[in-house]
């Protein structure tokens, strides 16, 4: 089901320009207008016989594919939520394949970002993804007429492919289906499943007047395409004189790539190859789809194409919504595996990881720390709708990263910081799916549009902290990055006023700096948020609020200096320190964070020795200030600590950065050697 | 894999007198002894052949079954650790199953409480679980010959089944296997799958004396059994006059089922059919199972025969564990999907559920209330190894429930009551798996026999925090329970100082009382806790601890009467009012929780009302006492309370709680309804 939202909107007339527009756009002047429309023959017997039944009895099994055939799959996709729809449509088909495949994903600009990262990372063995980027704006609106392009956008030696919405989930091997391709005579080039309702008999509601079609007609969901055969056959030509024929007479309102479909295949009823109703069970409202897989032993396809999706009303819904949320939820990392016998080039950056990896030494006493600094997560970036406004000279995004035992604190921030926000989360895909419902739940975030949560997956034992930060900070939009941890929370004026500050002090151009925001923290969980900073300062004297860290790790906020801070006026000039782990705003393009650091410990740190080493000024900001809530020890933590070798390995962790940094910066390294201190516990 | 531990220390003598013993006992003399052994003929061309390559080529493909043929699993199960495994391998046989399937679980005590009420709770339609506890505790180590016996220990009109170790994954329909019964001959009674590694050679080291093997010999992870021509054969003598005559010159050390069923096909070759490789795929050290994959295109079955299972060396585990992990991690309730076409009778109990579900109004704004109560969750009891002492007349179990978010306090929690404990966890598959990974990562908790952990499986979007109660109360073993909370620590002397008073005031024959332990919370994340009641009398003075719920809900606990308890040596008897909601030691056998109340609030006020009612007497202990530490509100209770509908709903169970306590009680129960007060904040 693909949108239809804005189609309606859109006059016949305006339409009919579209359409005109794609076809030059794509078409051009090159493409053969051979044989004329309705050359193809009718498989009579099978047009009659279409009554919502069972096509299984009448297509004989297909013959067996040649083994590890490269099986062909486009999929249209536009925007957020259609991009998390096709990851878990793709989970589903990489969980019961066994060919190769390459996925033609052709996308807006949205699913673009996501999906190139989503395949780059999730690193497949014997998937090829390809995403093109239809950049037009003209037609944004107008993904829903996509597929009908397809001939034309897909490369032209491309003679196979099968064509699936977003909205479909596989139960069963989709070789299967490309097998019936087998089964198509010489003059089809569609495979199309039956429409399992009555919409196309025009007899829903009084004046219903769909577009034409063959009895029910076909439903487009899952598409078998000979695309040889259709670029021969004048495919856009054909198309394109249909719809602009019906366009004249009938109301665009529910235009679609379907109806389209439809009215040609009325047209030309030889060009289509009906498939067997389980190839595409569709749970429409008012479905027939009942007729179908009562009688199959096996549902191969099935179609969410109710506008209400998984929550449609239909009897055995409950059947098909466990096939669907099996995938939801499915660890997508379990489908690397590669296909025995089927011998395939690695996933691009692939052979690199592994290469790093099989030079570790499994009796190095730091292993899994190793182990989990090269594990390449899956990312899914803006896993929900995102509209950022466009990004203004001074303004900040705040980056932090949390697991699922801080999503109440998102809230909180929300209500802190108005401003933008990236946030990576590190959660298992089952997770993911609790907090897309949380987010779903919640006033405060769902009335968000500038909070970029991007998903990094659960792999391996160790938190990437250092990972997740850089995933959050590399997505920021802003040119300026407030560089936060998930569980501060900042003054109520401190967006406005670092935006200010940034202004005010020139940074960027005139000035290379730091801006460090002082940390405090309250051991209470019900506390008064102070509204100023003579409210703070009467907390801090009341002894309601401490320094950050006051007790455990004074040395990681020293340097701020709060005694000068209480009574600055202006902004003031810091030195670095050993050990020195203050929240800071940098420019966007500042140092990343060393990914070296996993589990928890020295994360920070490092990064702030890098900043001076590049020369970064550290400036404390006089009004600014941001409190640490309290908090049990995440289960990451625990494990962590707990952990007898962490020390040791936080220190072989620590010895090969400063060999990096000397490399790096040479003598000027040599400053952050002697301030060492024998070690002890930072975060 | 079944455990080789027990025989080994055996003595062949021994062994051969338990044989005699379980032929006595299984067979008494009812059995015929028909065939002479080796009578079978057989298949010169397949035996000869077989070298550890696929014999996927040699068995032409199997006819179609007949559309919904019950088929029969059997499968040997003893202890906490292999129900886990069967719980995996029973969710990977349902993912791919389109047949009515018949479990008959062959278990010792353990693994039956634990099958009986997982299978119960599961409630998955066309599985029917058969539980046989087979008591005779004279080879209660010996269940690794368990699978010889089954012949005679099936139900004795059952022709044919499939036998299954606990340690197999399927990847696909057990009906194709069941399929393989179409190629026996008229003589071939036992199908099964070469063994993949040189084992039976007897050459993998100097003096390896292995039992007698045809080849490599075969693997009994997976077999198919035609029980039918077993009993007809003589089987039981078979085995047992092979057995015997072998062990008067082998070795014992390694036996199990696997060496006698080999024997036995050594002696008569014609009783086997061998099976394709990939129905049993062997990840044992040095397997040659890559020689069956290497060419399959398909793997049926995996078989995770190393001792070291999933942490085998093997450069392809990471695809086999995947497809392991898959299942591991996978919602069972997800495979609570009925059959379409084949119609079987409702699982025992879903019926009842059905039909109460029917009843509900969509439209009833307490509509997902109802709907949570009448939610059967699986339950998996003791999912972690528990050996409890026998129970002593004054003990007491710790009852708490808990979910993910709170596993951090299991280890404190052990170091406070070193008593035996019942522990419901809300968990999801997935997460049952980490907390497992915790428990073996802590070595407080591994060392602890006396902690039961019964995980409850997640489902529906409220915490069933009553059901969840029930659960732990129910599996208490000892006569007294303690009904508390997981964020409570109690005092280190509270485990030996109730056993004290349950023996002094006579609870039980002589008296009907709740023991009240005082509760107390401190604010602040680092705290000592106190020793002793003057120190905590002393912390409570210096304002570091607070009755508990002073500041939110004074109500709750107001009735323990502190003041009186700051003075108090002996126990001194309390009344009942509205809203109290003290933690109280009572007889196991006292009111179970009021499931109705779900989410949270009121769940613990009812269940005082209620004992209050049956005129238990509320004893305050006037040492005992337990402190609440901070947290930050779970994300289920944040989801409930910023729920709108909250209120009024809990408002609504309350009158039917009240309600239902009148037509109980009777008049009795008027105080209850007159001292309700308008709600509040309750937890």
């Amino acid at each position: 089901m693909l949108p239809r939202g804005r189609p309606r909107a859109l006059g016949a007339a305006a339409l009919l320009l579209l359409l005109l527009l794609i076809g030059f756009l794509l078409f051009g002047g090159d493409l053969e207008y051979g044989r004329p429309p309705g050359a193809g023959t009718l498989d009579g017997d099978r047009s009659a016989d279409r009554g919502g039944h069972n096509h299984s009895d009448c297509v004989p099994p297909p013959p067996p594919l040649p083994r590890c055939e490269l099986l062909h799959v486009a999929i249209v996709c536009a925007g957020h939520n259609s991009s998390r729809d096709l990851v878990t449509l793709v989970k589903s088909v990489l969980f019961y394949r066994k060919n190769p495949l390459h996925f033609h994903l052709v996308t807006d600009a949205v699913a673009r970002n996501i999906l190139e990262m989503l395949f780059y990372t999730w690193m497949v063995p014997a998937v090829r993804p390809h995403v093109s980027w239809i950049p037009n704006k003209h037609y944004s609106g107008l993904y829903g007429l996509m597929k009908l392009v397809l001939p034309a956008a897909l490369p032209p030696d491309l003679a196979r492919v099968i064509v699936l919405d977003t909205d479909v989930t596989f139960a069963s091997d989709i070789a299967e289906l490309w097998a019936l391709f087998a089964h198509f005579s010489d003059e089809q080039v569609i495979g199309l499943v039956e429409n399992q309702s009555d919409w196309y008999l025009g007899n829903l509601w009084r004046n219903h007047r769909p577009w034409p079609a063959l009895g029910r007609g076909f439903n487009t969901g899952v598409i078998l395409l000979r695309l040889d055969r259709l670029r021969q056959a004048g495919w856009g030509q054909m198309w394109k004189l249909t719809a602009t024929r019906e366009l004249l007479t009938l109301p665009a309102t529910s235009l679609a790539d379907q109806d389209i479909f439809n009215a040609v295949i009325k047209e030309h009823p030889g060009l289509v190859q009906p498939l067997p109703c389980i190839w595409n069970v569709q749970l429409s409202d008012h479905t027939l789809a009942e007729r179908c897989y009562s009688e199959a032993s096996d549902l191969k396809v099935i179609h969410w194409n109710s506008p209400k999706k998984l929550r449609v009303k239909n009897k055995h819904v409950g059947y098909f919504r466990n096939l669907h949320l099996t995938f939801l939820g499915y660890d997508g990392s379990l489908l690397r595996r590669e296909l025995f016998g089927c011998p395939s080039p690695p996933p691009s950056g692939a052979e690199q990881v592994q290469r790093a990896l099989a030079h570790l030494d499994e009796e190095d006493a730091c292993f899994e720390f190793r182990q989990q600094q090269l594990t390449v997560h899956r990312v899914h970036l803006t896993f929900l709708p995102h509209e950022p406004l466009p990004p203004r000279p001074h303004d900040v995004t705040l980056v932090a990263q949390l697991s699922m035992d801080r999503l109440q604190m998102l809230e909180a921030l929300c209500r802190h910081w108005p401003g933008p926000m990236s946030l990576a989360l590190y959660l298992t895909d089952a997770e993911a799916q609790q907090f897309l419902r949380f987010v779903e739940a919640s006033a405060v975030l769902s009335a968000r549009q500038n909070v970029a949560y991007h998903v990094v997956y659960r792999e391996g034992p160790l938190y990437p902290v250092n990972q997740l930060r850089n995933v959050a900070l590399a997505q920021s939009l802003t040119p300026y990055v407030f560089l936060s941890d998930i569980d501060f929370l900042p003054a109520y004026s401190l967006y406005d006023y670092l935006r200010a500050s940034i202004e005010q002090l020139k940074l960027g151009s005139e000035r290379k700096a730091a801006l460090v925001v002082p940390a405090f923290e309250t051991l209470h969980y019900r506390f008064r948020f102070p509204s100023s900073k003579a409210e703070l300062l009467a907390l801090l004297d009341s002894g309601s609020l401490y320094t950050f860290r006051y007790h455990e790790w004074p040395r990681g906020h020293a340097p701020t200096d709060y005694a000068r801070w209480r009574e600055a006026q202006t902004p003031y000039r810091v030195q670095w320190a050993a050990d020195y782990e203050p929240y800071v705003v940098v420019p966007r393009d500042c140092p990343r964070y060393d990914p070296r650091f996993v589990g928890f410990g020295w994360n920070k740190v490092a990064h702030i020795v890098e900043l001076d080493a590049q020369e970064y000024e550290l400036l404390v900001l006089p009004e600014a200030f941001a409190i640490h809530l309290p908090h049990a020890p995440s289960l990451d933590i625990s494990r962590f600590r707990s952990s007898p070798t962490y020390r040791d390995c936080l220190q072989v962790l620590k010895d090969e950065f400063h060999q990096d940094l000397s490399r790096h910066y040479g003598a000027a390294a040599l400053k952050y050697l002697t301030a060492l201190q024998p070690p002890r516990g930072p975060t």
